[in-house]
């Protein structure tokens, strides 16, 4: 099995077809990497692109991107409704196949070390390569947005991890780090009544005192009038999807509420639906990477 | 998404290491053909390779070990405990990825049509390629084995589908066919009765009125002291496991009987695990080949 890593460039730009199309161009230039998806959104003006490759080649699209991002986008012209900070605005790696959180961490750095070097932009690193705990989070580190951020450097403890004390002119900052896959998985309850949602959410939110890598809100399905427990599930190691869809049918029987289905939205890794039925099938000794056949044409 | 056929052929030599090793040369002589697995077992004196490949490359392969087996194994010197009737004995095309079950049909009457044309060794088709309803079973087609088929094959109704109405003197006759990928799929439960496990067995398999792909046996796990249905799934569209799985859970409780595990033995698609997560977790909308990330890297 080859060695797989998943990066996810968020770029400040959503409207202008032609930079997007350049970004695309760019996604497609670097053998060993696949842009499986890219969607762009008006009303945030932020494209999010998905890419795998080799740690190679996956390091090597990013900094392109990026360069390409910083050549395109001017964010002192930047308007949209999503919290951003600069044109190339996050980039996670996550580990898919034969490759550790640590080796995505080291990639990350390796990525920020270049960007600051060639392009003059400075980031912060995220997640996993976070250089101490409040930089773990991503709303923590871009708060101020790109406006803030020039007086936000100046902060003792909001130097960036790479690069001085100041934002590229138009190119801004850039959060940089590894993440587990994130999962986003959501269970429809025969309810109409949203507060039934939110209460089973906070039961299994680690925030609130439930699974450790599980975000949880409630939601309206209004087409439907049923309610739904969505979740992003940030590390399905940690806290498997079974586990929090058996923890939310417990909690809704206190209600006399059932389940009526759940979704996956986007991608999912393999291995997280199929420990899910290794689950519900009670199996003994099963070897994921032996057993799956898939496995062995990887 | 690359098409990939599965090839699992059974040769009819499982002692002598030296054609062991020449095989398994040969299985992995091919581009783009990867030896999955190789098993001998000496007292049914047979080996079992499984392949994967594209169709190109899995049909050449298959090709190659047939010929490689002609010259190496004798079957007027061959015994063993498995029935057999060629040195080549059977050579299953499995559709894995991206090909149908009717390319893995033709797959097989190419190879079968190659293997008489320059070989001299005649072939049945069985299972999906079957040319009667008479052929589709494996057990039916070898009846008689390699000593009595001189005699079936002056039968009216047993004349080979490739080849004339006579054996290769030293190679036999081999049964070549299409086939949806076998799974070996066992549930353990709570009790030493082997009688019950026999019971169950009985309700769920096609033969006896169960479900129509499914092949079910109770046996003894002597060392753990418990009985278990052990099964045979023999195409995991048709009959989902988790389906056998709940069905054996409602019919061991009329005995008061809980499941207590299950064993997945060897491969299995990816497909039939991520299958029974969809159907426990009541997903809507579900699309395998979009939503399964690892579906976009292969």
């Amino acid at each position: 099995m080859a060695k797989i890593v998943q990066c996810i460039p968020n770029f400040s730009e959503g409207c202008n077809q032609e930079t997007i199309n350049a970004l695309v161009e760019a996604g497609k230039s670097v053998g060993g990497v696949t842009l499986l998806d890219h969607s762009s959104d008006t009303s945030h003006n932020r494209s999010v692109f998905t890419l795998v490759g080799d740690p190679q080649g996956i390091a090597e699209v990013a900094f392109k991107l990026c360069k390409l991002a910083s050549e395109k986008i001017d964010m002192t012209k930047h308007k949209g409704e999503h919290p951003r900070m600069g044109a190339t605005d996050v980039i996670p790696f996550v580990p898919i196949q034969e490759v550790s959180v640590s080796e995505c961490v080291e990639i990350s750095k390796l990525v920020a070390k270049r960007i600051w070097e060639e392009l003059k932009i400075p980031s912060f690193l995220y997640e996993y390569s976070a250089s101490n705990p409040g930089r773990q989070n991503l709303a923590n580190v871009r708060k101020g947005q790109f406006e803030g951020m020039p007086e936000k450097l100046l902060l003792e403890e909001w130097a960036p991890d790479y690069g001085e004390r100041k934002i590229h002119p138009t190119a801004g900052i850039i959060a940089i780090g590894a993440r587990p896959p994130l999962i986003a998985f959501n269970v429809n309850l025969g309810t109409s009544d949203l507060q039934i949602a939110n209460k089973i959410a906070k039961t299994i939110r680690g925030a609130a005192g439930g699974y450790k890598y599980c975000k949880a809100i409630g939601v309206m399905l209004e087409d439907r009038n049923i309610a739904q427990v969505s979740m992003n599930m940030v590390n399905f190691e940690g806290t498997p999807i079974y586990r929090v869809f058996e923890a939310i049918r417990f909690e809704a029987e206190r209600w006399g509420v059932p389940i009526i289905g759940s979704e996956l939205i986007g991608l999912s890794p393999a291995k997280a639906l199929i420990d899910t039925a290794e689950y519900y099938l009670k199996m003994e000794n099963f070897d994921y990477h032996k057993q799956v056949l898939e496995n062995h044409l990887l």
